[in-house]
Order: C-alpha cells, then structure tokens, then sequence
C-alpha cells in the first residue's frame, strides 16, 4: 500500500489554512502556522496558484483560496480561457491541414463548440460556435468521452441517437471505440455524423492531465481517411501537434 | 524558483474530475481519464481521502468530493471529531498531572473549550464545556493565535480586553509573546486570566501540520510554574506528550 504524499497533504492544510482567513496570509504567515520553511511553502503555494487552488490578492502580496476551488464542480474550464488560449493554435492548424477546425468542451451532455475556423477555400460555411454536437458521433465529442467516464455512462444511460447509418447506437461499440481513442490518443469519426463527412481531434489537456476540451478537423471523409480505414497520417500529426500546443500553453502560463 | 509540484498538480486533476461528476468515480476510471497508473492514482486518493478531500461512497467503490472541500471555509476541525479523538488522552493528562484539562478550539474570536477533565482532587469544580475564553489570556488561545496568523490580526485589530493586571493587552507584547510559542511549540499564561492561576498548552496538529485545536492544563501558578518563570518539566511533558498523541491519532485514523 503506498503511504500518503507528504506534499498533497501539505497542500490540503494550506487550502484549509487560506479557506479559515478573512485577509488572505503572506508566504511567512503560512510557513508559521504550519511549522514549515518559508521555501517549501513557496513551491507548494506556487503550484496551488497554478492549478487556480489559491490566488494573490490585487496588491499581490497575501494568498487566498482561487477560482478553481471557490467553482468547484460547477463544470470544465471556462470556455472563454480555453478559447483565447487556442486561438491561435487553431488558426495555424486550419493553415496547415486545409480543413475546418473545431474547438470544443463538454456542456450539457453534449460538445460545446466554443471557437470554429473556417475551412480556408472559400466556400461558403457557417459558423457554428455556441452549437451542440453529439458526444458520441463526432472526433471531439468522443475525445471528451474517452477521458470522463462519468459522462460516458451518463451517455449509455440514454438512448444514442442514430444520425447516420453509420452511427455508433450500440453502447458496446462506443466503449470499444471510446478504449481505442484512450490508446491512440486521439479519436477519428467517418460518416457518423454527416455522411460523407469525418473528423479527427485530440485532446486538450490542463494540469496533471485533466482533459478539458478538445480540438479537431473535419472535412471530405477520402481526405481524413484516404484508404476509408486509416486516418491520414499528415493531418494526424498537425491534429496531435495543435492539441499539445494548446495544452502546453495552457499548463505554462495560466 | 521551485518548480511545480506533480504530485499536486495531480491531485488538483483529480479532485477536478470528481467535482464534475455524479455517481462518483473508480481508480480505474480516474487513471484512465489522467492518463496514469492506477498504482500512482491510488496512493494520491489515499491521501486525499486521509485528509477529507475524498471519500468513498458507502458501497464502497467510488469516489467523490469530501466533506473536508464540501465544507471548505466553514471553519475548524468539528469539534466532536476533535472532542471524541482526544477524550482518552484528556483524561489520562488529568490523571498524571493532577490538574485540570480542557481542549479548546478557535471559534467567534475565541477559545472554544470542546472538552474539560476536572483536577482529579474531588474539589467542587464546574463544567465548562462549551464556554468561550478571551484568546489572548489563555495558554489555549496563545496557541491557537500562534499558529493563526490571520486570527492574530483580528484579535489585535480589537481592543486586548484586561482581565488582571497581567493581561496581556499590549498588541506588540502579544505578539512577541506568540513569536516565542512557535519557537518552543508550546504556550504558558500565567495570571493572566483568573489572578494566581496559570496554564500550559500545546497545539493539536492535523494533516500537514494544521493546528486544529490546543490540550493543556490549568491550576495554581506555583505548581505550573513553581520559580515564577520557567514551567513544570514534568508538568509540560506530559502536556506536550498529550498534545502528540491526540495529533497522531488524527493523522493516523481519520
């Protein structure tokens, strides 16, 4: 069995510490309180501020609980971030892959498409921001479900709507498919949602792996899947590249 | 400057996860989502369940959000967990010592006695289990302030109220007097509440050093403190001993 981690239980006196004051405590106050050296508090309190556990107040001196505590479980990262994080990212994959890109997070058992470029060939297309897409039938919405089990149950729980003969209503399947995507890391759809269409997406993670979105292309199905089986391993890679970039921007300067 | 720290960052994704769901989760369904080894996910929701962050349902298998972040902000330690945790050392201090013992705990700006053993001398003593004593002319409340920074504000924020003429009501006397608990990791008063009494008591630590209550002992100031000066050694240990063994049981069983 292994023992508790030292630091975690550090973390939780801190966030307990910092959740009892009205004031907010400096780095001194905190390593008196818990009879630690004021270095170690500091490494400690700078991940808590990372993660949004605790942040410093406007004169930037003392700490107080953060965001992510104060919101706990009232959802993922709030959609506004993880857009003007990926912003760019998703311009520069559009660039790149000569396809549509779609950003989207988890909202109402459904996939939130919170940014969307357009295709870069002119031709006219609509934009579906604010739109719902269906978990189970499209690159995104499979990447979200593949990494929160507990929306993927609450899924099966329903009935899975059929909007192509190729989509996946057999809960047996998607879980198939949802282990696949875990594997790869990343998640293809062909025909499920549009025939004819199909889409690829990866994962945007936060810190410590939390998935909270995801980012894909969607286009002509015989450009994504060239041979109908595997997704084309250029468009793949610029998929995969985008959705590290985006985590790696929003792990490092949150 | 540290860098951050993974096993946090990790338990801030997990406690992240648990917030957006229903039913609770699995190991299994944690490190999946993470992308971890469910050997490094258990041994982080060990800890966080140790320290209340994370319990498990009552069938047992999953879990969810604990009543430590449920209730994060709302105060101290319960006092009936601190009560029923110390209630055996409480007694077995009385009996060694020959005084009085109370454990107290921050509470309205004061020390809030959750617990009393009377002086084991069959003198008529009354019971004062729920009363609230003045923080700054205690050993109860000296070490809860020591270990309080943002308590120690409001206190002397306030007016030090004058019980004898050896209260302490200075502000800055105070605060020196607190600076020297935390070198020695134990409070003493002596007349500074009833003329001619005294005490001694030392801190109740949680989790990663949260000080969640003080023990200590109180009775005529020659025998706490025969030279007028130093404390009892023998009266002090036992109360130091007191204080350590009621800390480890709540570290150890929770």
């Amino acid at each position: 069995m292994p023992g508790p981690v030292q630091s975690i239980e550090r973390a939780g006196a801190i966030i307990q510490l910092l959740a009892r004051g009205y004031g907010g405590l400096g780095i001194g106050d905190i390593a008196n309180s818990l009879d630690l050296a004021k270095g170690t508090v500091h490494g400690i309190v700078r991940t808590l501020q990372a993660i949004g556990f605790v942040e410093q107040d406007h004169s930037g001196g003392k700490y107080r609980i953060g965001p992510a505590l104060r919101q706990l479980g009232t959802g993922y990262l709030d959609a506004n971030e993880l857009r003007s994080r990926a912003i760019n990212w998703a311009d520069a994959l559009a660039a790149r892959s000569g396809e549509a890109v779609r950003i989207g997070t988890a909202q109402q058992d459904s996939v939130l498409v919170v940014h969307h470029v357009f295709r870069p060939d002119d031709t006219p297309q609509t934009l579906d921001v604010g739109a719902l897409l269906p978990l189970h039938a499209c690159a995104l919405g499979k990447v979200l479900l593949a990494y929160d089990s507990d929306l993927t149950a609450r899924i099966r729980a329903g009935k899975l709507e059929s909007l192509t003969r190729r989509t996946m209503i057999r809960p047996e399947l998607l879980s198939r498919s949802l282990t696949e995507v875990r594997d790869n890391g990343w998640a293809g759809e062909y025909g499920e949602l549009v025939p004819g269409e199909a889409s690829i997406a990866a994962p945007i993670r936060s810190h410590g792996g939390l998935t909270v979105g995801a980012i894909g292309i969607s286009g002509p199905a015989e450009r994504l899947f060239p041979t109908g089986i595997h997704a084309n391993p250029t468009l793949l890679d610029y998929v995969r590249d985008a959705a590290r970039a985006v985590s790696r921007d929003l792990v490092e300067d949150r």
